[in-house]
């Protein structure tokens, strides 16, 4: 009963197969070989944006910092929600990356930025002062850390009101594929459809090893951008010399629909668990779609659940209760779900 | 005749099955796991340093930086040999993770840092002068850019030296196997026998995929030293969430003996192209032992070569020749250095 | 009618002098003059605090940064109010001087931190978390930007969250002399005997040209730590060269009291203008104390009084009004606030 | 008898005045003062370029550190002489503004850049590698630290190189008066005539307290250089809030040519002592112009000026010699370069 994290399941079938596949001979290094160029051609084609650039990484920390980086400049402020990844479980990888930005905060339910609230942020800037730190980028991750997704029509609205302010947008895309499996929506209405400018497209929560893209849409509209972004990756160490095995990854996960088909998988296990705890009276706090759930457990239950061998995080709230954060992913099974559940009918009052 | 790197080569087999092991079910992330943990305790064995404390990352730059900044303040200079890895290629790293570090060149020949070279620059450097870089840590590559070789002599003379001047000792070891495979030393003695703090020992030109160890072999000696690199590496975006693909890459290539294996064959390769070369009556130009091997080609020959379809790198030298770097590895074969001979005695003048 | 900024007042006559004085003759640079090595004597003896140490700088900015690198690591976060000039108006100088430390907000009335707020704020710290920000710094500003003043006992309140959090305690003493005078406390009691680690006293607003003295109460708590920020501060280009001219200013302030009758003047022109307004029918926003006086006026009133030739700050508040900041100085004279108040009286409804 | 440095010589009578002059009554903080923009006007007018921009700093150091963070990324490399000031005495501040660039030495003979040899370093400068640090900025220093002075074309030449590789051009010239001075040629003959970028001028050493103009001649060559000075120099705590002080001694010292004066006075007493100790059988060992002389003294001689008061910097050298640096200033009189001369007759062997 794994529900701590998606990064506690290993990778698909399929990604090994191409791992194999992809040590066969020599390859020319960091990037000059056939299946790196395979992956920027499949992602061009998936998101209908011929002209994108991909850089590939390993860690979603890491590609959220590059492409701030070149968003943001040191004196810049990156416009996120409160509890982003970027701004609370990074380290302060924005900060380091970009030589000292600044993160601001825009609230707003389950982890979504609020609109209203960014306008007023932007309005109250201080472009052109040179006191104040200088708008740099706003960041907005899909899905949410509270597993709530953005509709085209709201990554729209967010993009236009940055775009307004002078503000390019990067998408933490760590569950971007959870979020395009929930709505039906294509990966190009969801990014730079709706104002996207680099869009980290995580795939190593989602069945890979470890393997991360920084797609920039309209390379052309930044010049040097996607230069300066290789020398941030090499300065960062992250330019890998077998850069074929990044590559292999990420094209056998794109390959034939995989990626949508484990998000939609690890969306489903979320729903079944969201209707299972619903039907035996647990509180579910967070929006359905994605493959997060947070409840509210009372404490003497959430005891028996971690002694039942049920693995989670769970944050203490009022009223003797816990708020637990279960997360499905590809490898999670309807008997994984089944015996959490049963384990709450069995534990309950 | 693929002679560019070692990088070019893949992983393994016994690395590939390991991999596949290890996706076995789920696995706590960021280093929770199991494999993570054996790695440790497996180079604690392997060095005979039972408090040494291991950092595995996935490239040998983001390891040398590393390492770097947790020894080396922002106003400090590290001090290396002019084309040293961490000077040449990497961008910055170091001074992008040290923050703003100095990186000072001590000269010497093959790539060999000169003890006396190194005894008069840190006579002069100024220490305890405000205005100028402090000693901040030495760095030394084993084996060098040139393919040299340092013994254990020569590795405990500059660290004599470095700790004369209050100067920790860093060990840039991304062909460390092939040091100690060509010497016969013990990795102990190579390295925190011989004065040596932090090792970076690299196994992704050695037969893995993507696998370095940063190993602090005195962690007690620095308090709060692995705290702050296990911070730095977060921050870096190095600490992979899937952890224990890393660890069961440096397992196997641990396991057995097989990284010495490896070596062993990779240096004997170079030993037989410089054999073959000599016998064609090409001028060998860098010093035996490791797998690097430094020729004064002709350019005509060069030429030939390449039109051949050997791969390597070359840089044009006076005479209207050509300065060529061929690396052999643990998957170079015989027949691939006889077929490059071969092309040579074919295309003499 | 100057009431922009106590930073458009000239210096004091008595700092002019002190300053030409200084010109007499040569003296040995960077500090290693008699006038450097008074300052530090006189800040011990003023401050009862035999062991301090003092860097002088020249702006405020500077000052702040360098303190706040010295406390906390570039994986820190300093916890401060939201609108601290550190916050607001340093264009990211703090993350800058910190290496990419993060400042993380407490909210509270009249700019000064909450208490409560504090204690909340760092329970759900990830102090040992790898993925988060590590607690770094506390920063307290007196008097607060809103012109509120911290009593001793609230600073010590504050410093003991902190020190239970393992958390040193930087103050922004911009206007601590204006502080001193308006409590009528001790130097010692409002900064090393509430617990405050490092101060920046803030001569520049207060009288002189570009003066601010950072003091390290007791430098051997922390080993290294003076020195570093001896580093720090020439590798920031803030080591002047001639600094006897630097500590001849502070000299003259500090001297006699210098500092306290320019701060209680600035204070009593603030109370002044206070009792004025309230007479006058316009309603008062801050609270008394400082030099810093914010009020709700009519936006006809603010016309009018722009065109009147008055000089102050002002943001739109809903109510067509706006929210105006008058700052008085050492050299504002009774003159010019009653002139002030008559073009108020003049311009009612 | 102070020959320790230029700085350690005060104001000059003018420059008091003027700051004098300045403290009568309020001005804007921050720059946005008349004697600022007069500053700005009068440096255009001195160097004929009527679009130039100045920012005015406090020190050499943060001077240079910011100019060259204005044209130089962190994944860059800056080209200086090996003893460059911003090499040896600035304490990694270029690499802490730049945010990690790195200091690449090119040699020469009396400190000054060798022609050639800064061609066979660009040419084997890695532009557009990714792995190596990309050619970022050419440093000048007018005059050396050996008191070596480029005439202009000498600096075309070293300029034009620089150009071919795409490379901007900054001078530093802490000591610039007295290269004008010396040579003669006119202010814009020495750099942007001759295809400097931006100079740092400096006036500290040269009769202010502390004052430096960064000057970028041509600021629509690159739109948002200056802009981004401003917040670099803001975030770095050089702007200075009470400004119309720094401009006010630049203003008193560039006016009616007092700057050339003071600097053509040092250079005679610079002048005076080199045909002084050659009389006296003394070893001159640098060239001849600026107001700094090298020269070699027997230990004994060198012990025996010192305890008759003599103050300079010396190195040993072998031969039971020192080195000494004599430096003199605007407030050098002659009977103080006498009564040393004197003190050198009347030991010498």
């Amino acid at each position: 009963m794994m529900f701590a994290s998606d990064n506690a399941s290993g990778a698909h079938p399929a990604v090994m197969a191409a791992l194999a596949r992809a040590n066969d001979g020599p390859a020319m290094p960091y990037g000059n070989d056939p299946a790196t160029a395979r992956v920027e051609a499949l992602i061009r084609e998936i998101f209908e944006a011929p002209r994108a650039r991909v850089l590939l990484m390993s860690t979603g920390t890491g590609a959220n910092a590059l492409a701030l980086a070149g968003l943001c400049p040191p004196w810049g402020a990156i416009y996120c929600h409160d509890i982003a990844h970027i701004e609370v479980d990074e380290c302060n990888a924005p900060e380091f990356y970009t030589g000292g930005a600044k993160l601001s905060h825009v609230d707003g339910a389950q982890a979504m930025i609020d609109a209203d609230a960014l306008s007023d942020r932007l309005a109250g800037s201080g472009r052109g002062v040179v006191h104040n730190a200088q708008p740099g980028a706003l960041s907005i991750t899909q899905a949410t850390e509270r597993g709530a997704i953005y509709t085209p029509g709201d990554v729209a609205n967010l993009a236009a009101i940055a775009r307004r302010h002078g503000l390019p947008v990067q998408m933490d895309g760590t569950r971007f594929a959870n979020a395009v499996a929930a709505t039906g929506a294509s990966p190009t209405a969801l990014s730079h459809g709706a104002g996207v400018d680099i869009l980290c497209l995580g795939a190593t929560k989602c069945g890979t090893l470890a393997a991360e893209a920084v797609i920039v849409f309209e390379p052309e509209a930044r010049p040097d951008l996607v230069w300066q972004l290789e020398l941030r990756r090499k300065r960062a160490g992250h330019l890998y010399s077998k850069m074929r095995f990044v590559a292999a990854q990420m094209e056998a996960w794109l390959d034939g629909g995989l990626w949508l088909d484990l998000a939609t998988h690890a969306n489903s296990m979320a729903a079944r668990l969201r209707a299972g705890l619903a039907r035996a009276g647990i509180e579910v706090v967070s929006p359905p779609g994605a493959n997060l759930t947070f409840a509210r457990l009372p404490s003497g239950l959430h005891r028996a659940l971690q002694d039942a061998g049920a693995a989670y995080y769970a944050d203490p709230v009022p009223g003797d209760c816990v708020e637990a954060r279960f997360v499905t992913s590809w490898a999670t099974s309807e008997a994984e779900v089944d015996a959490l559940l049963a384990a709450c009918i069995a534990n309950a009052a």
